[in-house]
């Protein structure tokens, strides 16, 4: 086994955690050498030795085999991580925005330079996922993978059902416990939730989507009139993000979902994350886990870098094997619920209604509408409207 | 990615949708050369000359790589297996007796014949725990590992705790739909469950124990005083498995236990399985699946088959690091409910006792009591008296 040197970006609570456990495990045989940081003059935990706030004094440093990119913006962390792997050094990182934009740029980067590059942090925390769909899943038996990707989201929801607070109350709360990003938009527009659907669909098919192709909808805009709706029928409200073959194509988005109080997923509260993979032998299979915080999050760098010790790589078998076969479609119906307070939602788009309701407290109807109308549409986007997925 | 051969012991459901998947999967890519089974005169699904009754013409053909054992009886499977990896063939094997009682043996043969063996399905049918325990929990933040290894038992105490059904007519109900082995006991009395904690113990702390150095108590006296015991106290009876690491010894069991009706565990129901390992830093995760049946059974070893394409061979990694450090431990304490009709157990054997209650229904006592204490005890195998695990 080997001794791993490790530089880090960032010393955030995942970074300290990590620091951590690393002192106190005899398994993983590795140590920090250098801490890339903004301010230097920041209060730290660890000897001032161990910090600089040049990046060059990790990425050029012979004596780094491992950077561990753990910094929020995007395009810097892929600079920091394209040039650590040019330079030889293998990588952990746990930024989703990153991944799921540049993932064609750093599969070429691998290959290139010969060196690992992990991130099973970036999906669902703790949840061994990416590694589970690399080594286990890893024929053509898989056909849907669906689930809860977002901790932040899933603790407002659950607390907008059971409490009688407002989204804004609750989100105040989940920002306050540590679970919500620095940007809470990502968390609940679903954008957060789409980068790791994005990472996903590649491990679980081989295939690579952007961001950009795959719908979502946020909770954002979910009143008391919608949780009401739930409550009445026995009904959960969760963000879904799903993908599933159907016929050689496939078919994925991301969208708050009414799920009945006895699925499994509607057990999933607060910030638990779940995933559930559908195959063709094993039926339907759950994993479930803490999706947000630091110490989850910190779990799945500490398994990346123990793994390292091993020479790990993914070895993305499914896109080997399924390299442009498999592409999205939009052409696949969606039954929603759509609430809306003035204006009607043109109904024309629908192929069908099922229930017009209309009050003084708000206005729903249940229709049948394939996603390619949906994506496409602008009423969508009123503030008044908000979309539900029913029994999809 | 090779072309596997392979050649199986054994052509019950298990081995015949291993067939059929076989024959719709491109992405395993092997095929069946010879099967052996013991009566050649039966109807079979394919070709006769497939079959043969001579083990042999498997086990000593140049042609088979792979041998694939699906036989119920432990000792023969384990001859099977030996002369398999013997003569240099890797093997795929569900039977969870053999590997817990010959597990010294079978890592003996692995080594000196440098060939792979993989038992994925021998615990917990599709739940893919073995393969997590050995690469992604490979480190030593694990702690503990519970849950609900047998779905046999798991069916009929979920039917006992909702229905009016008898115990025999449940264990029947399961029997009829598949889910018993071909001898009850090793389900109802906890036996089936305790190979697999001994295998898992195995690949969780590197830990090799015998089967009967783990303490197990079965299910089979459970009766309508004991079901309304739980459910006057909204609780689900689960048969846990559980094996933890404290102070640097192993406590390990395998008993009827009281759970809250909102845990988990509760909510694992019929034939599902489910595991919850606690890890220093990830906290709890669960992975849940069918844990009984032909097809989740076949789902795993199809993966082990997948796995041998990528020659994966299990590290061990574990039994490396703890060799001889860990050992397990009757030095804890249980709390325990004492269900009895006529005789009291001796109270002396407890620690304490916190309640004791009489009618002409029957009597309980709760209690606790050191485990060396419970397993070198007659008193627990007298047909009046039924343990279950209270709070641990």
């Amino acid at each position: 086994m080997k001794n791993l040197k490790l530089g880090i970006f960032g010393f955030g609570c995942v970074g300290q955690g990590l620091y951590h456990v690393l002192q106190q495990s005899n398994a993983i045989n590795s140590e920090i050498v250098k801490i890339c940081i903004k301010d230097l003059n920041k209060p730290r935990p660890l000897d001032k030795s161990y910090f600089t706030n040049q990046k060059d004094d990790l990425l050029q440093n012979d004596d780094i085999d491992v950077i561990v990119e753990l910094i929020d913006d995007a395009e810097a962390a892929f600079s920091i991580v394209s040039t650590a792997m040019n330079n030889g050094k293998s990588v952990v990182s746990a930024n989703k925005k990153m991944i799921a934009e540049h993932m064609e740029e750093l599969l070429a980067l691998q290959e290139k330079n010969k060196v690992s590059f992990l991130y099973e942090a970036s999906c669902c925390a703790s949840i061994p996922i990416i590694r589970n769909l690399e080594e286990y899943y890893d024929n053509d038996l898989l056909t849907s993978l669906e689930g809860i990707f977002n901790g932040s989201t899933n603790f407002i929801l659950t607390k907008l059902l059971t409490g009688g607070q407002t989204f804004d109350e609750v989100l105040k709360e989940a920002q306050n416990l540590g679970f919500a990003e620095s940007d809470p938009t990502l968390d609940v527009e679903g954008i957060d939730p789409k980068y790791k659907l994005c990472i996903l669909l590649f491990h679980a098919f081989g295939l690579i989507a952007k961001p950009d192709d795959i719908f979502n909808y946020g909770i954002s805009k979910i009143n008391t009139f919608d949780i009401n709706y739930a409550q009445r029928h026995n009904y959960s409200i969760k963000l879904i993000s799903k993908c599933r073959i159907v016929d050689e194509k496939i078919e994925a988005y991301c969208l708050p979902t009414f799920l009945p109080n006895d699925a499994v997923l509607s057990q999933t509260n607060n910030e638990y994350n779940a995933v559930i993979l559908e195959t063709a032998f094993a039926e339907s299979q759950l994993l479930y886990g803490k999706g947000a915080g630091d110490k989850p999050t910190g779990s799945a760098v500490l398994s990346d870098i123990s793994a390292l010790n091993h020479d790990y790589k993914y070895e993305y078998k499914k896109n080997a094997r399924n390299h442009g076969k498999l592409a999205l479609c939009e052409d696949f119906k969606l039954r929603l619920y759509v609430r809306y307070n003035d204006s009607t939602p043109p109904l024309e788009d629908f192929e069908s209604i099922e229930e017009k309701y209309a009050s003084k407290q708000g206005n729903f109807l249940v229709g049948t509408i394939q996603l390619k109308h949906l994506k496409h549409s602008n009423w969508i986007n009123e503030a008044s409207i908000s979309l539900i997925v029913l029994n999809n």
